[in-house]
């Protein structure tokens, strides 16, 4: 992006109807894109991991679960039900921290963040979890590949809000990508007084992630923005900025 | 924000000049933005952190800098400048890590962020460095009151770029802010299935930050980007939500 844009536009995409497993979310998303005159082609799509999961059918029901012992000790220690820490557990290689009433573990992905990623808010029933995507980067690119069409990429970023550390307050990030770069690098290229920038990687996916978030508010039932005349560049999953273990200062 | 805009704008401002000290940054911002045509009542106006830097004198030249024994230790273990260093230690409250070059400091403010944001790149010249604002919740709520008209105000928000852990690259976090509230409740409000909402609490300062910063690349010499379509409620500075040490599980 040499050229700036004259400006980027976010729109809500409204009039999604309720997602069950198995919904076919691309064509959802194309009918309600199409019914309130939003274009998608070369429009980039932020996805609500919640409504992925739920098209994917990544649902538990509490009651199938046998919570072992360190999941009733941790329930207990921090007063919360030992079915759903059991199942943050499963889905977490690690935990990295506990306290509060919160339980911040890292992922099987490598995300870290509360709770897994599993959530009971707007499930379809009280008792079910809702678990994050096996493989966000493979879903983001299913819809990317439904979604666009012959020479009018529609690139496809799915979102949750996690929380961060030193800071009150959510924030959404990107958890898959595809059909554009999540980093953008800028080393090499040189600031308005010619010295070259070392540092300067913009993470454009989880700009745009936040970006969306402004408008996906969980009452509001948004699920779904379009983002419109920001430059497309490259192509790649989240996967590739997690951060090297080896590298990562905060391990 | 019960009813969702219909769209939210993020609109780069062009044609500002280099920022001096003394600059009076409130009018070059008025007048780009009549220049441009861009309304600034009622939007949001995102200010980068370096030219409020500059016009508010936070420069220092390194040679003017006698590094004391602790910053010449970091800086020949991390091959860096140690008046460089000495600058960092002198704006920070401690070190957080260091390694891999990098030194993450917590700042004076309380930002926990690398080299206590004091910065060489888009410098006035390459042996000056740019330090934070003082206090950037009063240089916003300054810039606040000098762009806002009666019963029209401009809401500012001052970012800067922040790594993070566990992921590469980097985003625009909010600095400073006034004319609008840093971090949105939800607590109390309920899902579309009724469910009290328990912990959702948008950091809606940093959401947008991070939709600015997709038009803030740097070598794109744009600091300055309005917002238009987010609906502005409250009032409060970014200070408010730096997580109290006592609960934070980062410490």
């Amino acid at each position: 992006m040499n050229e700036v844009p004259a400006s980027i536009r976010l729109i809500p995409l409204p009039g999604l109807p309720e997602v069950e497993p198995k919904t076919d979310l691309a064509a959802l998303i194309k009918d309600a894109a199409h019914a309130a005159g939003i274009p998608l082609a070369g429009n980039i799509v932020v996805v609500c991991q919640k409504i992925v999961s739920k098209a994917e059918g990544r649902l538990v029901p509490l009651e199938s679960i046998d919570p072992g012992e360190e999941a009733r000790e941790i329930a207990a220690a921090h007063d919360r039900d030992p079915r759903q820490v059991q199942i943050v557990l499963d889905e977490s290689r690690r935990v990295v921290r506990r306290g509060n009433g919160v339980l911040i573990t890292e992922t099987r992905h490598g995300f870290v963040c509360a709770n897994a990623g599993v959530d009971l808010s707007n499930a379809p029933g009280e008792d079910i979890a809702v678990l994050l995507p096996i493989d966000p980067d493979a879903s983001a690119r299913r819809l990317y590949e439904a979604l666009s069409e012959p020479d009018a990429p529609t690139p496809v970023i799915i979102t949750d809000t996690f929380g961060r550390p030193w800071r009150d307050g959510l924030v959404d990030v990107a958890l898959g990508s595809a059909g554009l770069a999540p980093i953008r690098d800028d080393r090499g290229s040189r600031d308005r007084a010619g010295r070259e920038l070392l540092v300067t990687q913009p993470a454009t996916a989880d700009q745009l992630a936040a970006a969306a978030g402004l408008l996906m508010l969980k009452s509001a039932g948004i699920p779904v923005v379009v983002v419109e005349g920001f430059p497309i560049e490259g192509d790649g999953g989240v996967r590739q900025i997690l951060r090297d273990p080896a590298t990562d200062l905060f391990r």
